[in-house]
């Protein structure tokens, strides 16, 4: 299990390396909403938090890093691994897309795309650390990677969040994990999950170790395939619940950030927001509510082919 | 000339309706900056707080208000009128492009697009001032525009600000004139203006009737012919001065602080941060140093045909 304590001193090994991401209030979108704007943070997404906490964690071997990722983990074991000077092979499925996969390599990580989807990458990457001593950074399910995630929410904290409830995306769990572990139920979290990618909600129904089938808008990000155990005892500890939203509910979120507020997250990074906006999680009168924005890596750059200027 | 007192009246005029835009301190481009990102605010720029104050600090007439504009003010005239129940009629420059004349046409104006620049707009927008009774927002050079635009110096200043100098892109000189209003010599600002539209550079070097071609990737936004006389006189008073900035170093910043920071914001949003990122602004050892990001309104949507998600 990972605590509050874990995360506190995760908070002190990262917080010179991570950036300290701003907070917005806002009633644009027709309730008062406190936005956390982790999207913003190195690489496009929280995971540099637990990628840096879990190599200052370790000893590194002299066969450097590996992971998997749907491509923002895999992004953000990239940057740490370049800033404190390792080497790092990243597993990606093809479906990371162009963007994440540009991203990975601008990192100077030795980058390999499988076919498949994140769990065919996990795969590979489980074989390349057998076989080569390199140390395996997993995506979520780590109890670095959980500490390092659960530093947003401390962090929020320090801010001065004033809020009942906390919406954040789950995809294996490792965010809303080390939220949990770090709120040890002083503020209700809600898990939401795509229609599509239901993981935790599944395994909150029947069992830890019920797989899904993923698909759609967000898959690359929220599609593991089972929840992570750290994820899923913490959730069973805190009586954490999901609710869950369409894809079409993602994308308009998506948008709405874009045109009310010149935000541009991934669709994973709209989820929590789409709770709100399709009526998927329906707070009570007076409910103050808060939403983690987490990921801004879009399948296409803005600054791609089709020019912004 | 506007004084601290009409920023401080403005700000408590307008508090209710803008957003509190959040403020990020960050190394990410080899120094340590504070950036304020006024690009979220509403309409995608600074402007939106001198027509709201222009418009609270006014009688309306029946026949409404009108605006000429490189398409952010006149966004900003046709939000605040749609939120306070008037009419608005706003005139742009074909070269306002299309994402910013969708933008005033989604917020409900009479919206006319004159062949040329901003002066033709500006033009024709006086000419339906006589004949209709509407009352005229000025971009710029108005009172209730700079004392408004003030307020965002104000708010930063509440947030902790902790800079020597605050570096602001200028186009007729509203939001910087505002600044300086607003802190009286207490920081140095730095004016920030592209080569292609070098309008207070200018004025401040030949005298205040000084017009200038304007041009280039930011015109729409930081392309008016003559510096407002607001903004001269304080930069008069305070010594204020401006550096000059390429189009590429523009177009460089933009892209880096996407890359950086998952930000967008347009080529004028930029400028300021491009005066130190290209060396046009060299500051002394150990001064602090803040950068207002100020307008988000590139010139296609990121989420238009060529889709991000």
């Amino acid at each position: 299990m990972v605590t509050a304590k874990d995360v506190s001193h995760a908070w002190t090994r990262i917080k010179p390396h991570v950036l300290r991401t701003p907070v917005l209030e806002t009633d644009v979108f027709g309730m008062p909403l406190t936005l956390k704007l982790e999207q913003l943070q190195h690489t496009g997404s929280f995971k540099a938090r637990g990628a840096m906490n879990s190599l200052l964690s370790m000893d590194v071997p002299k066969a450097g890093l590996v992971a998997a990722s749907g491509g923002n983990h895999g992004a953000a074991v990239a940057w740490a691994a370049a800033r404190l000077g390792h080497r790092a092979r990243i597993y990606v499925p093809e479906l990371a897309g162009d963007a994440k996969i540009n991203l990975i390599q601008s990192l100077g990580a030795d980058l390999v795309v499988v076919p498949g989807a994140y769990a065919n990458a996990l795969e590979q990457a489980l074989s390349y650390e057998k076989d080569s001593g390199a140390a395996q950074i997993h995506a979520f399910d780590a109890p670095g990677t959980v500490a390092g995630q659960g530093t947003v929410m401390a962090e929020w904290e320090e801010q001065g969040l004033m809020a009942d409830t906390v919406l954040i995306a789950v995809g294996g769990g490792g965010l809303i994990g080390g939220a949990m572990a770090w709120l040890e139920g002083r503020r209700k979290l809600v898990g939401v999950e795509p229609f599509n990618a239901p993981t935790l909600t599944q395994a909150l129904e029947h069992g830890p170790q019920t797989t899904v089938e993923v698909s759609g808008l967000a898959a690359n990000a929220l599609g593991a395939k089972q929840a992570g155990r750290i994820c899923y005892d913490l959730a069973r500890a805190t009586g954490t619940n999901c609710v869950n939203v369409e894809d079409e509910a993602i994308a308009d979120a998506q948008k709405r950030l874009w045109t009310a507020l010149r935000l541009v997250v991934e669709p994973a990074g709209a989820a929590a927001l789409a709770a709100l906006l399709s009526g998927a999680y329906r707070p009570q009168k007076d409910e103050r509510l808060a939403v983690l924005l987490c990921g801004a890596n879009p399948a296409a750059s803005p600054f791609g082919p089709a020019k912004l200027q």
